[in-house]
């Protein structure tokens, strides 16, 4: 087995023109697609991958520097590599599939200083059929002090200029939620991960990281054109990463496909995380809610009572009603505690997490919600101001298991690095969403919650990195431009921005879309009161009725919500009924075909059940996609219930032309799934009879 | 006078929402045009500029954050402001205009903490007719232990996203040297200053800064699209700046102009920047060199002795009988010293600054030098590794010194974030070009110069914010693509980069652009030895030669390189006669007209003579010029040697085509300058007799 994947050797590459005999190191991926080669040339450390014979990733720089001592930059030598290779099955407790496949070769290499003071470094390669993981691994050695500061990591990825890329900058204000930028990788500047790039030949590179515990997260700034390095998040002293040794980094992941869909059938990410650690999670729930949360975005209602409250005790019981009626484990209620009110966006810490509004009987809602089969989701807003929210954390967790929450949707809307909070100074520290001290809190939260058997939804949140298996209860978070911008947002998401999310954003992890808007009108109703002027009156999801279905498959969350208002939902039942039907928790998945910022289409075939379900968007072309229906278990036959656009339908000027209807299928069949201009298409399939 | 121009008082801005009543302060330029308001709103310190009723700069925050204590982010307010007022000139030693007016309202505003412990800050704010530079000064107080570590400045420039910007990138590997782009300033990502703005009705702005000295150069970076936030360069140790209280921070400035030829006029950068502290200067020389240099470039010779060596005695024995003959002061010989040989440019430390090369001698060369008054001009190439060059600076002055040498270049080629020193524990340093340790680092090699009566011209160095006016001996720089680019970039310089360098780079000081390439052909000779081959065949200046005579006045700088090989020089005799008689110190410099990026003509009267000299440029596309003459002496007639472009000239297909006459013109006069594509005119008006 070693044989097949591991070479050693001397040889030349030429990353920085030097001209010295570099010792080598190469590892293979199980299949042989991919083969990756680490080097000492120049005294640095360095990679490059090929994939089919091709390059992907040109000769890229590794290291690390410090603040108080020497780095692994110049100087270095291969001393020594060991490689182990794994196959092994694990399980889910939840997911996009039940069983994950973690095949790999592994190759440790150990570089060591040939000059100034002694010191080592292991950087440990995983090579998958489907892409390539690295970390740093730095053990206890004379070099450090106590503690550690990291000031730079210095990983290349040099994916050259030619390259389209689809991505979105990082550094600015709003967080993650951009539109995605498709360009030449070239003219990508500084850009957050997941970023995915295509070459000629259609290989797809995505680039992102796996298991970001206790480190700053890593947004890739250009260093030359097409060549980007690792940047980690800066913390508000001034350093990267603050540690102590031994410490492994997170993974640096590329994932790597001969097509687009490829990507999306990856499982590298999760691999590359920890086994869960919470024991039995079988108190986690996956499903669907409903909640007081659109009616604000459109300014039908207010968060705080500076309007016309949304979170009163008898619009929640509407809402519970309506989730019983329809079949929802859950009511989200947003605005119903103390801080709302003026501008909390600067002021997080006006929030109490235990105080509700007089208008909102915490305990009356939740008994009223449990007597009916419904719990209450609950929701903190801290505003970014994460001393505030966790001085109230514990208590704030314990009002909500008294009441039988077991999923609070946590939110930090504030600016890109204007995370506050006070040190243990009394100083006033500004720090960014995706920084070390984020995501030590995000741990720190879903710990604590899990203590409660509550499940954690983050919103404005730090980037997934599949930590979600190693803490189930990590449930699903936001962190791209959700259904929210279609609301308010300048632009609303155009048309193609769900064909591009599951090829970047999704490869991540789950997301809160909150798909299911059925009001696609342009938003020109007149003002509920004057001050609640309404936002651009154009605004509106850019998308068919059948779409918005179909984002319930295409975008992956274990938890989704139906996110218009009841009263629209019982405009529709006909549409809605794909809604109450489509589960979100599957025993397979599987992308069936996809272009990054095109189309896609996607199966899934619900956990411990044998219906499969399909969805297809398109971007603002009208297209018909050829399914074959292979996936279908062949000794059945099935009911089809699709809905799809209408022959008539469009976006822009009839997006509620939807055709539902019934249609007997088998899985040597092809469908032939006609999209609108920003259309789309669910499907559910039941099986008829056993045949034979 | 303080009635014509401070105003205070309580009013309401919204910079973040907030409702608060802020109090305010106004202050506007002496003509009335630029009105600077300051405000406390919501707690924050903010600023805001308007030029002719018109907001040109929406409000934009202000302030600092500590690594070790509170911050002046929040919780402030105006305690209370100074206001005064100045008119008056001084003489520039050598400059573009002997006598400089500053003349300026200036509003000192001291902000105060309403919460958290006392702190206090003053920002110092001065309005001219062109433009407005403030700084942060902050004294002595409880707040601050011994040093100061500055993790961050919050100043904004909210210039908004429509108007157009010309910019170039930073934070990437090729420090300042890019070609510029223009876009929507919505577009502008990550920028080096000065960066370029131009609004719908004409009004053009620049951001720079002043007098950068002991603190971190800034760049811009994009917080939000048109909203830029100051980018102060990372020190090695994670810190933004390290210092004490008290200190001043470098004038941020925003020069203002109806129009694009309003920037070149403008001498706030001089005017913000402190008096000449060296004493007597007349030593500094301003002239004309020659240098060993192009060779090297279009790679007939090499800096090593690993190809053919360019730097020997012989050799630049021929360069000095050429430079005095013709009357240039200096022979610059690069590759003298020992240390070019294979890969130097990641082994700074292989050079020696008092060791030459065996086939160069430096005190024959120095001799025969001066048996015919020209100089040598030194060389000190470092390839960024400073460390090594400060141990040897002292002996490497002095040998030149000794020598005769008055004037030295020096070179920092290192990729950004690349600058090597070991600092006091014996740890290899990585540094910015622009970070506060190559601050301090150029101002100490720049006051060792001086020390020995030596001029400083520093390539790849930190950008010009008008130091000389304070170091007369840090005599010019380079800080953008130059012309070695026309020998080996990728791409040359295109057509269109002189015509934006006068409103970008120049206005930050002058440029040793090395100009005066006559050999306009591609690159497509042979190699003269089959291990020194050539760059792109393609390469080569894309202009006529008329234009390569025009930058000589249009891109200002006191010595002036005349960058070809002799022996091209010696075909063309007739147009280097421009270059022999061009100064490259003026009494008087104007720019007539421009638009950034299409064209500009500028005149300049020699210092100490009565000849006017002009050069016109202009971009891809061919245009005539209308010039008004009225900058000439009314009472005098002059002859005008006018070398403009040929009736077939065109930069690509007939570059050398070139008139060359003499006509007589007065002030009242419209001289009508026909440019071709990528062409240029230079003339030089000499009078003829004093009329009447």
């Amino acid at each position: 087995m070693l044989a097949r994947f591991i070479f050693s050797g001397a040889a030349l590459i030429s990353l920085f023109a030097a001209q010295s005999l570099a010792a080598e190191r190469i590892i293979v991926s199980p299949d042989g697609d991919i083969v990756l080669t680490v080097s000492d040339d120049g005294g640095r450390a360095a990679y490059k991958v090929d994939f089919r014979d091709s390059q992907v990733v040109a000769p890229s720089r590794l290291g690390l520097l410090f603040k108080d001592t020497h780095g692994f930059d110049r100087g270095l030598e291969i001393a020594g590599s060991e490689t182990t290779s794994a196959d092994e099955t694990w399980e889910q407790p939840w997911g996009e599939r039940r069983f994950v496949r973690d095949h790999h070769n592994e190759l440790a290499v150990e570089f060591v200083s040939t000059d100034g003071p002694q010191r080592r470094m292991t950087v440990r390669f995983r090579v998958f059929d489907d892409g390539v993981g690295f970390r740093y691994e730095v053990d206890k050695q004379k070099l450090f002090g106590k503690s550690v500061s990291i000031t730079d990591e210095l990983t290349q990825f040099a994916v050259g200029t030619g390259v389209t890329a689809w991505w979105i900058p990082s550094g600015e204000f709003n967080r993650y939620e951009y539109i995605y930028e498709q360009s030449p990788a070239g003219d990508v500047q500084d850009a957050h991960t997941p970023i995915t790039f295509k070459n000629e030949d259609g290989v797809h590179l995505s680039i992102h990281e796996a298991a970001l515990v206790d480190y700053s997260g890593m947004s890739l700034q250009r260093q030359r054109p097409g060549t980007f390095k690792a940047s980690l998040s800066l913390r508000s002293d001034g350093v990267r990463v603050k540690t102590s040794a031994p410490f492994v980094t997170p993974w640096r992941t590329i994932q790597i496909s001969p097509d687009a869909k490829g990507l999306l059938n990856s499982d590298l990410i999760l691999n590359l995380n920890e086994p869960n650690k919470l024991g039995d999670v079988s108190w986690v729930e996956t499903d669907k809610y409903v909640g007081i949360w659109w009616a604000m975005h459109i300014r039908d209602r207010t968060w705080g009572r500076d309007g016309i409250h949304g979170a009163t005790t008898e619009e929640t019981k509407r809402y519970i009603d309506f989730a019983a009626e329809h079949g929802f484990i859950g009511v989200l209620v947003e605005g119903w505690n103390i801080g709302w009110d003026g501008d909390w966006f600067n002021n997080g810490a006006l929030f109490s997490f235990t105080e509700s509004y007089p208008d909102f009987d915490l305990k009356e809602v939740t008994g009223y919600a449990l007597s009916k089969g419904v719990r209450l989701i609950g929701h903190h807003e801290t505003s970014g101001d994460i001393t505030n929210y966790e001085s109230q954390l514990e208590d704030a967790l314990d009002l909500y298991k008294a009441n039988g929450v077991r999923m609070v949707k946590t939110g930090y809307v504030a600016d890109a690095g204007q995370i506050e909070r006070i040190d243990k100074n009394g100083i006033k520290r500004y720090e960014w969403h995706d920084g070390q001290t984020m995501v030590d809190h995000h741990l720190r939260v879903v710990k604590e919650a899990a203590k409660r058997n509550i499940s954690i939804n983050t919103h404005e949140p730090v980037k997934d990195t599949g930590l979600r298996r190693t803490y189930p209860n990590w449930i699903t978070r936001e962190g791209a431009r959700g259904q929210e911008f279609n609301a308010w947002g300048s632009p609303p998401n155009p048309p193609e921005h769900t064909t591009i999310l599951p090829f970047t954003r999704m490869l991540a992890g789950p997301m809160d879309f909150t798909p299911g808007i059925f009001d696609l009108e342009p938003n020109k109703r007149p003002p509920v009161r004057e001050d609640m002027q309404r936002s651009d009156p154009r605004n509106r999801p850019q998308t068919t009725l059948a779409k918005q279905l179909a984002l319930y498959v295409v975008l992956y969350s274990p938890i989704q919500m139906a996110a218009d208002l009841p009263d629209n939902y019982e405009k529709r039942m006909d549409a809605f009924q794909f809604i109450k039907d489509v589960p979100t928790d599957w025993e397979e998945s599987a992308a069936l075909n996809g272009e990054v910022g095109d189309f896609v289409t996607l199966v899934r075939k619900a956990r411990g059940g044998e219906d499969w379900y399909l969805g297809a968007v398109t971007d603002e072309d009208t297209r018909t996609l050829e399914i074959s229906l292979e996936f279908l278990d062949a000794d059945k036959s099935y009911v089809a219930t699709i809905y799809c656009d209408g022959p008539d339908a469009h976006w822009k000027s009839n997006p509620y032309d939807i055709k539902i209807y019934e249609r007997e299928v088998s899985a040597g069949e092809t469908l032939r799934l006609p999209l609108a201009a920003s259309g789309g298409a669910a499907i559910r399939f039941t099986p008829k009879a056993t045949a034979q």
